[in-house]
Order: structure tokens, then C-alpha cells, then sequence
């Protein structure tokens, strides 16, 4: 490619990925665009840019094995610095604890083995302790949109070189909002994945209970993609879980129950602007279909406090016990004071926090039988690095009132960007973001209701982080993970409003389709029954009849239920009935319900009424 | 019934539940023959017995209302004297910290609903904080057998109290060993819940994360019917988990695969009687079927060391800070030696601990792989009253050797007799048992395999507690919570060694029976098909023909698996089969596979062979 065309190119995942794969640009041309927009990098971001021969190097091989297989072929990416790439020093933003890895973390291995490129290491908050991005000997990390402004941290550098357009996207780790408040700062995607589904192999801990990688990218599709490629149960990592099916997709919900803190629980330290995006973030969810729930947000602002003001940070301390006890003056000067105030509480103090964290889990259980998703701006504002160096604990502390309990509570989120609001002094707009959350697993209907709500984005608000360049049109991501649903056709006494449609309502199916059968089928009523409990129930029997000219379409109902459920509800249906394949009008086959040959004599023949609903009526009026 | 019939009566829940149901033996009997039996409690097993008025007032308050709906009508209990029993107090084993509660614990509530009558409150190593029985302002606890020796702890005196047939089962609590220990010691059954399924409400905390009531009684069958009333979920626990289903009960496997320490794991503090009991027990797990297989003990014992050894005490200062702060002097001075000791350690130390427990859980899962069930002594010797006082500490560490892992590493477990040995200087022979052990919510599985256990005793090993009453007759108990396991009939493919079998044995099923269907069916050959994967499939439809003369009883097999798996099993299944209802021979109905009609035409009829292998067995010989 032409270095002009070369210099405009949006490095969002899939642009980039289609030009790779398409060959119009070679994975040796992107690592010398990245390294070409990175230049000096005067914002910060990178602690180790790895040098152009062994990039080229690196992408030639690439080259001559070809993209065939590799999902990530050619990908620029970026690491933050306290995940470990083989061969380059992790420093976890302090020198002297630095090492350099013979290996690569687990999810960096996979991403590799995927095809992307590893372009450096990037700045944080030393020790991924912050949420600002000022806490680094390596210089604080300046926003993409104003270098005024905080970064957002602790994964600073990750989130601005994605904003930069640098590379493509990048990997995080979240604790207490590392992930999410930066992609806030710099109008960006942030996935805090479900604890456990992205190993922590080859990180440095902070609070290994609460730790996870993250990933930034400019759309939620993009991180969709890279986690489908990072996900995978690492059993060398003892915190590691594999992934659980979600359920029913909430992000695909034509109205998906999202709840708001209550506005007397909402705080933006004062900031009007920062109030009125999250209230025009409000207005957006209901104009995507949502129901807005007001929700009690006493019991994640109780956790949220917790985390920072309880005994997790001795999690902290224990990290780099042996480090900070050593040589305390190698630590930076803030994060020295946080850490080792964590080799204060006793562990009588941090089991009384656990069992207060598990109380008001409990309490956090009844929110969840309320709302489907959790909305929250991302962070109450966005302060200047001068604000911040003036009180760097308090700033800080105030950065977290909305991310902090996601951990600890065992959520999912997704930090996405919503729109742009006039800061003080800001030479330009600055983003605003929200986060939407829900619990553990529900990661693919969150990044589902993530792509919706960027899809609606309009105008500068539609734009890739700092980059300028527009939102590209959507592509079909497969899942990460199987919903674990299946579909069940019905016909007869499970339709919607019949005797036994409760035998699915009570295993948490849902009506997801009202349709017909093929041409060729026939619908009989079988002679009536008499339940266990005494009801006298009437049953047809749908049969498939292919090359008999008299058959027609018969209406069905196609319900949706978790497969763990749909066990139990085959195995209750009394014979002649049973489930096999119903063929839909759309030429699509699901299970759905046949019946023995013999039952179907003495059965009368109602195919002529269409549907089992058309027959009843016509009994009914007769 | 006549009072010297009463004084011979076992009050083994089976035996006195019958006579109570009958009407043989009132409540009041009852009452009056277990305070008649406690006399002036020489063992030291009571703290607080509930006067003869308010007992015989509640007697006959159960009497006017019948035994019909309760199923524990009028059975007498014991319970320990950390967990609630209205207006009666609470000491906990300290007279300083005792409060006299307004409302039963949860659990007492559940079994005195069910018609249980709680005779009083029993002597236990004061805040349960022992596994021996001589920690406490109201005695040492005194063995059942032999009062020189000790009862085990901290459930004393409720073990005493069931083994000397005061009452038909009391209410332990279990952290280390507290609801085994004295199951060994007094020859009794000792069931320590699944962590969450037994409410802790209403109990005076020891280690909140690892606490559990746990279940005293004669026979695994009389605890299997108390945990049946005791169970349920307690929405006010925090800690309490809905019961899960347990899947395959291995306590019924012909041959379940039971692991052991390997025998230079195995420690008995130099007692060679308990060595040779242990070897007896290893050969009548033997005797009843079980593949017995030596397994990894490491990670068990690193764990255990784990328990006492690490921060998990300090859960033990944290729950009693406040008032041991203030009375250090009221509280037993080895017990405040130890509680003290739980205020040293570091928040830190304890995250340090969870991380090591977690990747012990890890290497446990792996052992969990190779066995069904875990068997171990339940403590490696028995110690006299004297040898504890003298080292106190030392001596009490040594008893949690088997126990102490098994709450950390979230197993069920079931103490069991295990035949009598002779102990030096004992005047008469003394009690053995083991502890039967597996993960989570296999309660139910290891209450069947320790009634197997029990069945298979012989002689004095077949009495009960110290009664000298016989094993009663068993009798069927409902099991307590599901197992979650459907049953599917197959006839073809998925035949044992036919080419679809994978996708029952992929999903954990297991063949149960081979057998036939009712003589009235017919079975067809469907024309092959080829599969996605390129294989030529021959597939059978088996056809119910009612009334037809020519209609065969045809070969099938059935298979057990897991509910959850069922439904992707069943929408596997392509058309024009499907999962509907089987007739067996023996007159029951399975799940089992039925076939459109229509696939009928053009199908060979193949009804005379009897079953799929002898057709395909002819035609491979064609």
C-alpha cells in the first residue's frame, strides 16, 4: 500500500484485519506504520517500543506463512507492563523490579499464535496500582484527546496507543477499573472480562483474588474478537474458571431491563458536564428499546468502598512483599505509601470484610432479579494531571466510586464511549463514557448490547478513539462463548396462553418466534387425557406427511431455554408424544415435538384448522 | 408402655420413630425416659437439660396435635451449646458470653417443626475451638465407652449424649473435625454437610468460612432422614448455598472407586491398634465391592497443616474480638491461648494462604478424577483424658489430621464405625471409625455408601453408640436432595460399542440396565444415511404396535446421565428420530427413542431379530 494511503488507514480490527487478510496492505507495512505513529511518543504511553528489524523480522515470517487460519494475522497489538512478553523486560512500571520473561503470558502466546504482532510494552500506574495514569517513573501518560488530561490508568498506555491509532488494540489488566477507566479518558471499548476466563499466567499480580486481563479496542466488535481469541481455561492458573453459556443474550433484547443508580446515589464531584452526558446516556438506553430501571445502589457503593478502604490492599502488599521490604525507595513515592498500607491489616480484618463482601453479594443477588444489565458512568469526571498531582490519593480514590465493586461482586463489564462534553480549559471535546455491567459470564450479551449502543452513536461521538476515523460498518462476530440455549418448537398445549406453556415459562424459556411449518405436515388431536392431577388435556400430534398434496403449514411457536433445563422438560412428556425435528417455514429445523405412529389412529385429523389455537376456538364455539 | 419395657427401647430414630408413630411410645415416654437416662449426666455431656415440666408440657402439646406430617414426631435431641434453642441459653462452653435467644437457630427450628423435642443444650470445647472434649468450664466430656478416655470435641457432649441413647440424634457443628472426631471416639455416624446447605443462623460463628452444623446419629440412615427435615436454603446465610444435584450416586456403584492414603502417608502418632483397624477397614471396603486405589495424600495433608497452621484462625478471634478483647479471663486458658494467637497474622498472611488453598483445590480436583469417595481414619489414634491434659495442644493437633482439610477443600464427608479395638488400660474395647469423604454436595451418595458400610458390620461392630442395641433392619429413606440424573433408553446407534455411543459416554452417562421393552413392539431398519462426517450410519426405529400379534420384545439398553446433558443429547438427535417414551419389560416407562411415521415407509422391518446387534450380526455375516 501507498505510505499515504498506508498513513490513513484505521487500524480498528476489522479494517485493518480485511486489508491484511485481503493483502492490501502486508503485516511488514503495518509494523512500520505503528512504529511510525508512535514516533517519540510524546504522550507516554510506551515503556518498550521493541525495534523496527525485529518487528519487520517478525512480520516477514508472518508473510510466509500467510494469513490462512489466523484470525489475528498481522494485528499490531500492544501489552501492558506488567503481562509478560518473552524476550522484552516486564517492568510493572518500576525498573528496578523488572525481569525479562522467557516466555509469554498465556494470553499473549494465544493472541500471538493467532497471527498479531506484539508491538512494545506499555506505561501504567506503577504496579497497576491508580486508576489516573500519572503513577509511572517513565513519565505520566497524557490523554489521546488533550495531554492535559489524565490518561486514566492503570493501564494507560494500552488504552491511548489504541486511541492513537497505533495499534489496533491492546491488553490491560483490571483490578479495581483498569480497564475501564481509561477507555472512559480516551473514547474507547474496555472489556473487563468475568474473572477467571482470561488466565493470569504470566502477570504481575496486584490483588490476585481480583485481578483479570483486559482488552481495549476501538469498537465492542473488536474486542469481541480479540477475547474469542484470549479466552481459554489455563489450568496452570489456579483463580482460572471456564467459561459458563450466558443464558439468554440480553444484549439482543428488544428490551433489555437496564437499571441506573437511583439520582441521589449518582456523584460527579461536582461536575454539571459529566451529569448531564450520564443523563443523555439515559435517554440514549431508552431509546435503544431499554426499560431504565432506578435500582438500590447502596450495595455496590458499600462494596466499592470496601475494596479501597478495606483489606484487599494487603493483596497488594503480599504481591511485592519481598520487593517493597527490601528496597522500599525503588517504589514510587504515592504507590509506596498505598502498598504498605496494606502490611497493616490483620487477616481477623480481612476475613471481617469477606464476610461483610459476601453479605452484600447476597444483597447485590436481589438487584440482579430486577435488570438484566447494570449502567453507570464509567467514572464520576475526568480531572487534569495537574488536579491530580495536587491530591493524588483523593483524586484517585474518587476515580473508582463506579468500577470498584465490579471485581469484588464477580461482575462482567464493558466500558463503551458515549458521546463528548466541553471540559474546562480542554483544547478540545472530551469523551465521556459509560459501563455497562451484569454478572459473571454474561461478557458476550454485554459486548452484544455494547456494539448496539455504539451503533447508535452519532456524529464526532461515532468516531474511533482519537483517531477521527468514522465507525465501520458491522460485521457478524461469532460468539466467544455458546449462549447454552436451545430451541424447542411447540404446537399445541405448550403454545403461549395453554395449559402447559408453564412447563416451559417455569425453566426460564422465552418466546423467541411465531411461525409455521413447512407445507407438509398434517395436525391431528389426539384423544383427550386426564393429568395426574385430574385435568382433562387435550394434545395434538403434528406429523410430517412430505409429497402429501393435502398438507399445510401448521402455526408453531419456537421457545427459547437453557439446555441444562431442557432435559428435564423432554423427559415429563408422556407418551405418544416426544421431541424430535420440526421443519420451520424458513427451511431451519428444530426440535420440537413428534409422535408415535400408533397414537394416530383414533386421532382426529385437523389439519384443514392450521393450528391447534384455530381448532380449540372452533370446539369452543361449537 | 410399661417402664421396663421403655428402659430396654432403642432410641434410634428408625426403632423410636416407628414406636412413636404407633402410639406404642408417647412423647412423654419419651421425655421422661431421657431425662431417666441422663440422671446426673456423670459423662459431663449437658450444660443446660430442659426441667421435666417444660418437657412434658411440650410432650403433650405434640400429642394433642398427632403425629400425622411429622416426621420426626416426638423423637428426642441433643444440641450443642453454640447453637440457638429459644429461652434456653447459649454459652458456647463460657458462662461469661452466654445470651439466652429469642428464636431457635434455623436448623433447630426446621427439625421442631418436623416434631423433634429438644431435650437441652450439650457440653462442647468452649467456642468450638478443639477436637477433644476437655476444653470446657463444665468438664471434660467423657467417652461413652470408657469415661478415662476422651469424647472427642468440640461436639462432646452431643456425641455422647446420642452414643448413650439419651437421644435419638443431636446437632454438632463441624470446622476441623469438630462432627467426626467424636463420631470415631463414641461409635457413632457423624454427617458434616456440604459447606452452605445446613443454615447458619442462629450459631455462634467459630470460622464462618468453613463452619457447618453438622449431624449426630446411630445409623447413616438416621442421619440421612435428619438431614433430609435439617436442609434447606436460608435466603438471611450468607454463607448458605442452594443443594445441587449429585449426579451418579456412587454410594449404589457396584464397585465405586474408593481412594486411600498411600500407606507412607498414613499416620497413627505410633499406635499399632489403629494401624491394624485401618487395614481391616481397607479390607472391608474391599469386601463390599470397592476398587480400592492409593492416592496422592499430599495435597490433603498440606491442607490440613494449612488449617491450624495458617490465618484460618484468626476467623476464630474475629468472632469472638470483641468480648476476648475485654474478658481475656473469661475465656478457658487454652482456648485463649490458641483465640489469641488469631490475632497475629497479617491480612496478608491470610491472602497468601488462599492463594496456596487455591492451588491445592487444583491439585485435589486431579485426585478427585481417580476416585469416587475418599476413605481415611477419622483421627489417627485415641487418646485418654490424662494424655490430652498433659500436652494439650500437641495432642489436639494430632486428632485433626484427616479431618482438618475437608471444609477448606469444600467436601461432604461421613464418619462411620468401624469395629472396636482394645487400648491400653481401657476397661472395656473402645471404638474405631473411619471418615468417608468427596467433593460438594455428594451428601447423599456417602450417606448410602456408609449404610452399605454399616449393614456389612459384624458383631459387637453392629451395635449401636454404647447402647448395646443391635443395627435395626434398614429401611428405604427418601434421599434427601435429587440426584439430577434422567434415564434414556436406546435401541440402536448408541448401543454400547455402536458408533454413537460417544455421545452418551461424552456426556458422563453410564449403562444401568440391559433389558427388553414390552413384547408389543416392532423394529425397523431406517435407510442409511451418511453423516456430516462422511460415515455410512445405520439407524433403528423402534415402533410401540399395540394389540399387534407379531410384536417382539426388542433388546434395549438404558442409560443414566446427567439431566443437564440431557437436552444436548436429545437436540442432537436428527430427524426423523426423537426422545419420547420406552416401555420396558419390567412395566416402568423410560425416555427412549420414537420415529415420525412417515420414516416408516421405505424402512425394513426387522422385528424378528429381536434387537439391532442380531440384525446387524446377520447382515455382516451376509
Amino acid at each position: 500500500m501507498h505510505p499515504a494511503d498506508l498513513s490513513t488507514l484505521s487500524f480498528d480490527l476489522m479494517s485493518l484485519g480485511q486489508a491484511l487478510q485481503d493483502g492490501a496492505v502486508t503485516p511488514e507495512d503495518v509494523v512500520i506504520e505503528a512504529l511510525r505513529r508512535i514516533g517519540d511518543d510524546p504522550h507516554h504511553a510506551w515503556i518498550t517500543v521493541r525495534d523496527a528489524d525485529t518487528l519487520r523480522a517478525e512480520a516477514c515470517a508472518r508473510m510466509a506463512q500467510g494469513p490462512a487460519g489466523q484470525p489475528l494475522y498481522g494485528i499490531p497489538f500492544a501489552v501492558k507492563d506488567n503481562i509478560d512478553l518473552a524476550g522484552v523486560p516486564t517492568t510493572a512500571g518500576c525498573p528496578a523490579y523488572a525481569y525479562t520473561p522467557a516466555t509469554s503470558a498465556f494470553v499473549v502466546q494465544r493472541l500471538i499464535e493467532a497471527g498479531a504482532i506484539p508491538i512494545g510494552k506499555t506505561n501504567l500506574d506503577q504496579f497497576a496500582t491508580g486508576l489516573n495514569g500519572t503513577r509511572s517513573p517513565f513519565g505520566a501518560c497524557r490523554n489521546a484527546h488533550d495531554p492535559a488530561y489524565v490518561s486514566g490508568g492503570s493501564s494507560s498506555g494500552s488504552a491511548v496507543s489504541v486511541a492513537l491509532g497505533q495499534v489496533s488494540f491492546s491488553l490491560g489488566t483490571d483490578t479495581a477499573g483498569s480497564g475501564r477507566v481509561p477507555a472512559f479518558f480516551n473514547h474507547l471499548v474496555g472489556l473487563k472480562p468475568t474473572l477467571g476466563l482470561l488466565s493470569a499466567s504470566g502477570v504481575v499480580p496486584a490483588c490476585r483474588t481480583l485481578d483479570t486481563i483486559s482488552i481495549f479496542a476501538l469498537t465492542a466488535d473488536d474486542a469481541h474478537r480479540v477475547f474469542s481469541v484470549a479466552a481459554a481455561f489455563d489450568a496452570a492458573d489456579a483463580y482460572a474458571r471456564p467459561a459458563e453459556p450466558h443464558g439468554v443474550d440480553v444484549g439482543t433484547l428488544t428490551a433489555p431491563r437496564i437499571g441506573i443508580p437511583r439520582a441521589d446515589r449518582l456523584d460527579f464531584c461536582g461536575s454539571a458536564v459529566d451529569a448531564q452526558a450520564f443523563a443523555r446516556a439515559v435517554d440514549q438506553a431508552r431509546d435503544l428499546g431499554a426499560e431504565v430501571i432506578e435500582i438500590d445502589f447502596a450495595p455496590f457503593l458499600e462494596t466499592a468502598r470496601l475494596l479501597y478502604g478495606g483489606p484487599w490492599v494487603a493483596e497488594r502488599y503480599q504481591a511485592i512483599r519481598a520487593f517493597i521490604d527490601a528496597q522500599p525507595e525503588a517504589v514510587f513515592p504515592v504507590t509506596r505509601e498505598i502498598t504498605l498500607g496494606g502490611a497493616k491489616p490483620l487477616a481477623a480484618d480481612a476475613f471481617a470484610a469477606q464476610y461483610r463482601l459476601q453479605a452484600l453479594r447476597r444483597e447485590a443477588a436481589q438487584v440482579w432479579r430486577q435488570v438484566d444489565v447494570l449502567m453507570t458512568p464509567t467514572a464520576p469526571t475526568h480531572p487534569t494531571i495537574e488536579a491530580m498531582l495536587a491530591e493524588p490519593i483523593v483524586r484517585n480514590s474518587e476515580l473508582g466510586l463506579y468500577t470498584n465493586f465490579m471485581n469484588l461482586l464477580d461482575c462482567a463489564a464493558v466500558a463503551v464511549p458515549a458521546g463528548f462534553v466541553e471540559r474546562p480549559g480542554a483544547r478540545a471535546p472530551m469523551p465521556h463514557g459509560i459501563t455497562l455491567c451484569a454478572p459473571a459470564h454474561q461478557d458476550v450479551p454485554l459486548l452484544h448490547l455494547a456494539r448496539r449502543w455504539q451503533a447508535a452513536l452519532q456524529g464526532r461521538a461515532a468516531t474511533l478513539g482519537a483517531t477521527g476515523q468514522p465507525l465501520p460498518a458491522a460485521q457478524a462476530v461469532t460468539p466467544a462463548v455458546p449462549s447454552g440455549q436451545l430451541r424447542v418448537a411447540v404446537c399445541g398445549a405448550h403454545l403461549a396462553g395453554q395449559p402447559l406453556n408453564g412447563q416451559l415459562t417455569d425453566r426460564g424459556a422465552r418466546l423467541v418466534a411465531c411461525t409455521t411449518t413447512t407445507p407438509d405436515h398434517r395436525l391431528y388431536a389426539l384423544p383427550p387425557v386426564v393429568t395426574p392431577g385430574g385435568q382433562r388435556l387435550l394434545r395434538p400430534a403434528l406429523v410430517h406427511a412430505p409429497g402429501d398434496p393435502s398438507g399445510r403449514a401448521i402455526e408453531v411457536e419456537v421457545w427459547e431455554l437453557p439446555a441444562a433445563q431442557f432435559g428435564s422438560f423432554v423427559a415429563g412428556i408422556p407418551a405418544p408424544l416426544g421431541i424430535g425435528k420440526t421443519r420451520l417455514a424458513d427451511g431451519s429445523t428444530v426440535p420440537g415435538f413428534i409422535c408415535e405412529p400408533a397414537a394416530l389412529e383414533g386421532a382426529t385429523d385437523i389439519t384443514g384448522y392450521g393450528g391447534w389455537r384455530a381448532w380449540l376456538a372452533s370446539q369452543n364455539g361449537s
